[in-house]
């Protein structure tokens, strides 16, 4: 296992919280041994690191977590945008998605962890299909996630994904030196009725995972479900049982106050897409009152046909500009808010030891280039990671304690060779059919 | 002058509107000839061009126009954030402009240049003092800039600032081979009463200059003027007669329907400046509904201390998403439209041949590059603008015919300098004073 010295930098760590006392960044050294984090700050001087990387004038930070997408679906990246839910659905993405592949799952997916990769982005938490092939591109590609078979509860459908979800967590769980883990993925309360998630809850006691589900994501899923069952989405989830398990809720855009509660006190956590949420205008979620009442709130992109891209940096600016205009106060999301939800949030929301820099945690660290015109001044480092830095930013990528990413380049993947997978796929599967 | 042909590149002209016939982009060719377009699309074999640049694989478009920006709050960037908006400027940002010299705003100014040219932008709109400076660094830098000279109307500087405005307008008035217009700057209704309006008409009727002024930027804006005038802002103007002149407002933010009336029928061009007013919680521009009367609305960043860079392709996007949520409806604002705001109508809000690539027009001209993870694979060109790409895609810039950037590097900006004098001035700035 290898020693990697990163010195000279500006250290973000996230590990504390606003209300804590001390300097949120500052100058100092990190170190990694094995897959994992040394210690953090002040390096003994007899330390021997086998790598050291220089980071003067660059930034020190946890990678971020894009705590939910659809990897695969970077094949649809502007495929069809600014069109009504249902027609963008029906019309578009459904036809499409209905010919992918697992061949086409593991390069989308490829792409999603080059650009994510690229971007800053160290773990992602991904619902989708042909799994196995998805696992295989993040052992691949070098990335940490977090993967769930998407289930939707009809027959006989319902049945095929209860056994892929199954086989994805006996297989892949732990796999990739601990890179992969597994979660069940029950699409939405819409799509898997009662008695299909009474099968789920089943196994996911029986295997021991968490479920990663959508939850209130639009109004028509608030109406739909409050005229079938009788309660709003998330108390007609508490009602079935499935808040007994860690869950991990997409969107959570229609909930009030009381079902806040109810989120809160039975510790879901709560991930945020902002971009997706404005631009399939399903709604603001109620972002500052989640987290006023405790709940873990993390950040998510979404798939990339809906947002366009899986752009963190991005993420965290738009949760930070769009409460502060919708609650008309300046002052909600701070920066360091945002940048909590990006990292920290997102590890505790996967059940994961990253998202921190602290000893013991896992070695997932990304170095930001400050030297560039859009980042001088420097005044305040966590303001500029989120109002001012852009994905292209990001310099270097450890993930597990080995270097993914240096100067842009990947060394795992073949950025020709995946380029030219995804253009003759993307023709493919948009070629009107005979 | 000389000749430059750009090749095989994927043309994105800006020409066409939606309801037009036939693509909005395409392969081909442009054709600079001294500071102008000659042609685009299909180019003579036999036209001889001094330069060729390969754009294979890059997008090639209009240079974005950026109408509403204060360029040396570079310097302010990320100084102060999240703050309540009297708290921010009355303890934050005016102490701090207040020892402002004009070799900061020189300096500031660069920088600012430094990173529009970096992410496309090819022409701004200030609104700043010490502008004999700002026009240097306009000058310098190689962009094109119309100035104004923000103008505070009370004695002695309200006559101070229009003695200086005359002189900008007297020396800098279609210098640096015209890449300098300039314009009268008054700053907003509620500072400056109506007979210094007057003052400031007198002067634009005797120079034949436009106006730039912050209309309606606030809730409290709309309450004071209202109060003390019996009008809302832009009845308020339009009483003094000022949209007798070519007008380009700032933000909108607060405009009834009336009102919105009565700036298309005196073509007044409206500037929306999406992550400013979403960052100072100022609110939302009732922006489709501004385009749906013929308005000709602009984009802008405004200063980087409310934003906190100068990042166009980030508004584009900001603007598209913002909209959409806000009207429950995803189709407001599509890629190409926010393109528009972007590009062609930030020409004609400063009245310049720019924004469009078509013969005549300024050779204003941006690359991007495509080769990326999150630019693949590539079904729609402007929602892959728009929604995926990033400043940093920016790949070559060429401003009044003339290569500005290449490969990221400005040639006429020597970087290490420049960073060095912002960050000796950012420090001098914030010191606490003896």
């Amino acid at each position: 296992m290898s020693k990697i010295l990163i010195k000279n930098g500006i250290l973000l760590p996230m590990e504390k919280s606003l209300a804590d006392a001390g300097d949120l960044y500052y100058q100092g050294g990190l170190f990694i041994d094995g897959n994992k984090i040394r210690a953090v700050g002040d390096i003994p001087a007899d330390w021997r690191p086998d790598t050291v990387i220089d980071a003067a004038g660059k930034v020190v930070m946890p990678g971020f977590v894009n705590c939910h997408t659809h990897a695969a679906m970077t094949l649809l990246r502007s495929f069809a945008d600014d069109l009504p839910l249902m027609q963008w659905l029906e019309e578009k993405i459904w036809p499409l998605e209905a010919n992918l592949t697992g061949d086409d799952v593991y390069w989308g997916t490829m792409l999603a962890a080059r650009e994510m990769i690229a971007g800053g982005t160290t773990t992602f938490a991904d619902m989708y299909f042909f799994m196995d092939d998805a696992a295989k591109a993040v052992r691949d590609s070098g990335i940490r996630a977090s993967l769930s078979r998407g289930m939707v509860g009809m027959a006989p459908n319902g049945t095929h994904a209860l056994n892929e979800s199954r086989e994805l967590v006996e297989n892949w769980q732990g796999q990739a030196n601990g890179r992969i883990t597994t979660m069940l993925g029950p699409h939405a309360p819409y799509t898997c009725p009662p008695e299909y998630l009474q099968k789920v809850m089943k196994l996911a006691e029986e295997l021991g995972t968490g479920i990663h589900i959508h939850v209130a994501e639009t109004k028509q899923e608030v109406e739909e479900i409050t005229k079938n069952y009788g309660k709003t989405p998330v108390k007609h989830l508490a009602a079935q049982g499935l808040f007994n398990f860690p869950v991990l809720a997409a969107h959570c855009v229609h909930v009030d106050s009381e079902e806040i509660s109810i989120l809160a006190n039975n510790d879901v956590k709560v991930v945020h897409n902002p971009e997706s949420n404005m631009k399939l205008a399903s709604g603001i979620a109620p972002v500052p009152e989640m987290l006023s009442a405790g709940i873990n709130v993390a950040l998510g992109t979404d798939g990339a046909s809906s947002n366009n891209n899986l752009d963190m940096m991005e993420e965290m600016r738009s949760a930070a500009l769009l409460h502060k205009v919708n609650k008309e106060d300046p002052t909600v999301i701070c920066s360091y808010q945002a940048l909590e939800m990006a990292t920290k949030f997102g590890g505790q929301a996967l059940g994961l030891p990253v998202g921190v820099l602290a000893p013991g945690m896992k070695a997932d660290v990304i170095l930001l280039d400050f030297q560039k015109p859009h980042l001088y001044p420097l005044h305040d480092v966590p303001a500029h990671v989120v109002y001012a830095a852009q994905a292209g930013d990001v310099d270097t990528v450890v993930i597990n304690g080995k270097i993914v990413m240096e100067q842009g380049k990947v060394a795992a993947i073949d950025d020709e060779k995946l380029f030219r997978e995804i253009r003759d796929r993307a023709v493919r599967l948009t070629r009107p059919s005979q």
